[in-house]
């Protein structure tokens, strides 16, 4: 298993939240990642707050603009409605973190396990680089 | 200034998040508090997720119900929509926490002003206490 979910979701609740525990490790040389995916409602936002570990969170607008920002203990970063979103673990140990929605925000992985991401993140002789993803097709 | 709220709203995202720090303080033997409050949109939970410091969070239902939630580096505590909330600086540090609602969940004080909330959270010899709120009025 490279990831796992723990969802504190209330049904009677508009606010969802949850923790994220990844694996470190590699497929090759491209760092262990979660699904991406939009939010089925689209003017859904997302908020992750780093617990332990390093990483980065790779953002995708849908006009094709691709942005990191860096996951480690004590930031939180945010996901603007209508980003395609995914984590990836950089490090050496387990990354972990809290992420907070709309408990209806819904989550689409279909047209990013179809098309991927445009950016891929890589080890590079130990360390993290963001790269065009060859696989990518629009 | 007893506490400070940094609030990173963004007015296109229906998620509000920002992170408040409390001084650690007493006014008699009342432990330093934020100003109570319900959500003006009743269906509007929140989420704390405390960075630093140690404190309790103070919860009361609209039935009269009253629970406290331990505030400790690392645990997240789940305010349920329609119940009034407070945080209370218990220890000798900076209690700084992260929060996250609704972009439009709303802020009414006005009722926890007017008539208080049922319990304090006293130091009675070094230890913090809930204990009956004398001046509260129903």
């Amino acid at each position: 298993m490279v990831y796992e979910v723990i969802d504190y979701r209330k049904a009677e609740s508009d606010l969802a939240f949850g923790t994220t525990i990844m694996s470190p490790g590699k497929v090759g040389d491209e760092y262990y990642l979660t699904r991406g995916h939009f939010h089925i409602r689209r003017e859904c936002g997302e908020a992750y707050y780093t617990q332990s570990g390093s990483g980065l969170l790779l953002l995708e607008s849908r006009g094709g603009e691709s942005r990191t920002v860096e996951m480690k203990p004590g930031t939180c970063a945010f996901i603007p409605p209508d980003w395609a979103h995914r984590s990836i673990n950089t490090g050496p140990d387990k990354l972990v973190f809290a992420w907070f929605c709309a408990t209806d925000a819904g989550h689409e992985y279909g047209e990013i396990a179809e098309r991927g991401m445009r950016k891929l993140v890589l080890d590079r002789g130990g360390k993290a680089v963001v790269a065009d993803n060859p696989r990518y097709s629009s």
